[in-house]
């Protein structure tokens, strides 16, 4: 099987007010199989919805993935879909009548008699058993593309798609693998990552290599195919290399890691401590950081500072630095980041103060500015950010905690170099 | 507009590889706008498949919303698809592209050349202004659909469907209306909440109510259909007024208003403020309390204290305190408070100490165990939560910050009635 299509159904998701979050799931699984999702369709609890989307999905894929409508109501249509669409009529099928009732004896209930419909599959279909609820799933050929329809409950989707789904898919996909990896960068926009890039992002390469933004962060996705995991690793080992050759210390993590972590990481390796001191970030940066478990290690603590009188009395910032520079600037910044190191007694600091808006700013102090801070062992320092005025406070608090926290990254990368 | 299809493009969204919250926001929101949505598709970062799509939904549907792919790298196709599918030349769109430089310029940089594209439009077509990042969407008829296209990055499709996107629906819906409300709720379970208004629970019910549970927020939302916006107000103030007869204390706000958002409110009102101080929160009822502009007005600072020493040195925790009844204790959890309110110099302070987890329990103090101090300016008082040895870090951290808001919400409250 090589291309897939993934549909799920439900009212609730049409209409938003449920994220599907079932259909990423299977994609997930099916191109570590080595088949890849061409479409993701979701439709409403309407028999016609669904019979239009199968007919159609068995017509492009030769694999069609349904999750939802099994259930014992009368919104749960997916059974007699399947039965429309192969036009094959729907018989009770002893074996799995047998499983329903046994879910409910072992719970010492009586089945419910809504619940014997589940029991009804098209003529020729499998059932797909369910070890953790009443619902069996329904396998079978619909013209040139296996069919398969799992319930909606994510925990028995998941069980059954592994016991039953997974090994008809693995026996075959004839050996095609799809494997991925993903490389995080931060300290440049997309473009500009997308730039150093370029020629190996070009259609047809194998790895694929594309770009995501997301919160500030880029992502640098490399897709590879090939006939085995091993060749897949040695194609994505090859790309990531050059990759990393181009973007170098632009590049701080892979796959889920958080700049956070990474952060964490080489404080670990460096057996090194750290605290932060934060105005417009109120705390976020000293959340991010213990976010990670274990992060106790290396994380000292935060003085939140708001007010003036906060940096004063909680940092020991001189009352003239403030009075001369303002509360936002490098100065203030500097003096933040130093009382923390000397208050918390951690060998760095980090600190963040700025305008993080929608009111506040003026001419010479614009929403958007962000002065960050850096106490080292031996040193002291501050950079201006500008992060806009129309980013607004949630990004703009964000991106300078991201840049606090890579100030640091490439302080610890630098001195572990030295 | 009555039929909408939402289309989400992106590889990492076929492959699984992101779960895509923005269809669902999306259909939500026109739900909202009584515009039901009938399909959500999504395809992959290639030009036929978005062309295909498009192609399709400009014949089911009179409003099609596509997210994703106007970012300035290759693989960013919709601005293509949207011109082969209508037929129109891609031309530069002169306002955009000074929007374009306008976003560098503000952030002091040069536009770099690659991020000239996205001022490409379709001739024809109408700019979506992006307020908070580069791209611009397309709004055009195709066929005889409304065809809009919105970046990908949620913070920018929401800006721009609510300044761009929700008026345009509004004024064609015509008709019927369909008016939301939710109230939010705090401090008890879903089901116990379900149990005090289940008889507005039943279907069929005008307006229809229901609950969520989200991060450990309960909502209850009503959905109000009417001929009018004042008809279907009066419906919805009706049961509004009936829930909250039932629910009193438990409600702490309505629509998006979140828990630090009501205690701001509270504090303001009262012309009190508050400061924290946290353990295993790390900062984050800080970064809560900040995330509302203005915010400044009440909060004066947070001491994070991970270390026991940092409890002591910016805290004045006694250490006979944190020897005699260990870091997480009641005891602890007021010293804390008192600390707090007593060298930030604030009206009230909270504190939160505990055992987040996976790793750090033991049997007298498992995972999950939470203690939530409150200092006033008559009193110092400590409750302690057991929030689930199961629940997972992320989850222990922000009940255990939800918790300790609340507390200073319900004082706030009891003094105001005092």
């Amino acid at each position: 099987m090589r291309r897939a299509w993934v549909i799920s159904t439900g009212t609730e998701l049409t209409l938003g007010q449920t994220v599907d979050t079932n259909s990423a799931w299977i994609a997930q699984r099916l191109a570590a199989l080595g088949v890849r999702t061409e479409r993701h369709v979701t439709v409403a609890d309407e028999l016609r919805a669904i019979c239009d989307v199968l007919r159609e999905a068995t017509r492009h894929a030769d694999l069609v993935v349904l999750s939802g409508g099994l259930g014992p109501t009368d919104d749960d249509l997916t059974r007699q879909a399947f039965a429309d669409v192969s036009g094959r009529p729907l018989t009770l099928h002893a074996a799995s009548l047998e499983q329903v009732r046994a879910f409910f004896s072992e719970r010492g209930r009586e089945m419910p008699e809504p619940n014997r419909v589940q029991a009804l599959l098209p003529e020729s279909a499998e059932a797909i058993r369910n070890q953790t609820g009443t619902a069996p799933g329904i396998a079978m050929q619909i013209g040139g593309a296996l069919c398969i329809a799992l319930p909606g409950v994510p925990s028995e989707l998941m069980q059954m798609f592994e016991s039953d789904v997974a090994p008809r898919v693995a026996a075959d996909a004839g050996g095609r693998v799809l494997l991925s990896r993903k490389l995080n960068c931060t300290g440049r926009g997309e473009s500009e990552i997308g730039a150093l890039i370029r020629d190996l992002m070009q259609r047809g390469r194998n790895p694929e290599v594309g770009t995501t933004a997301a919160s500030g962060i880029i992502g640098v996705r490399l897709n590879a195919e090939a006939d085995s995991s091993e060749q897949a690793q040695r194609l994505l080992d090859e790309t990531e290399a050059d990759v990393r050759r181009r973007l170098g210390d632009l590049i701080f993590g892979h796959d889920d890691e958080t700049l956070a972590e990474a952060v964490g990481r080489l404080l670990r390796q460096a057996r090194r401590t750290v605290s932060t001191a934060e105005s417009c970030t109120g705390g976020l940066i000293g959340k991010l950081l213990t976010d990670i478990a274990g992060s106790s290690d290396y994380f000292v603590g935060s003085a939140v500072t708001y007010s003036n009188q906060a940096k004063q009395r909680l940092l020991n910032v001189p009352a003239d630095v403030i009075a001369g520079h303002g509360a936002v600037s490098a100065e203030t910044a500097s003096a933040m980041a130093a009382g923390a190191r000397a208050v918390l007694a951690s060998d760095y600091a980090i600190s963040a103060t700025g305008i993080a808006g929608p009111s506040g700013g003026s001419a010479a102090k614009p929403v958007g500015l962000v002065f960050i801070g850096l106490a080292t062992p031996k040193t002291v320092r501050a950079h201006e950010l500008q992060l806009g005025a129309t980013s607004g406070r949630v990004m703009v608090r964000l991106r300078a905690a991201q840049a606090a926290l890579n100030l640091l990254r490439l302080e610890l990368l630098g001195s572990r170099r030295r």
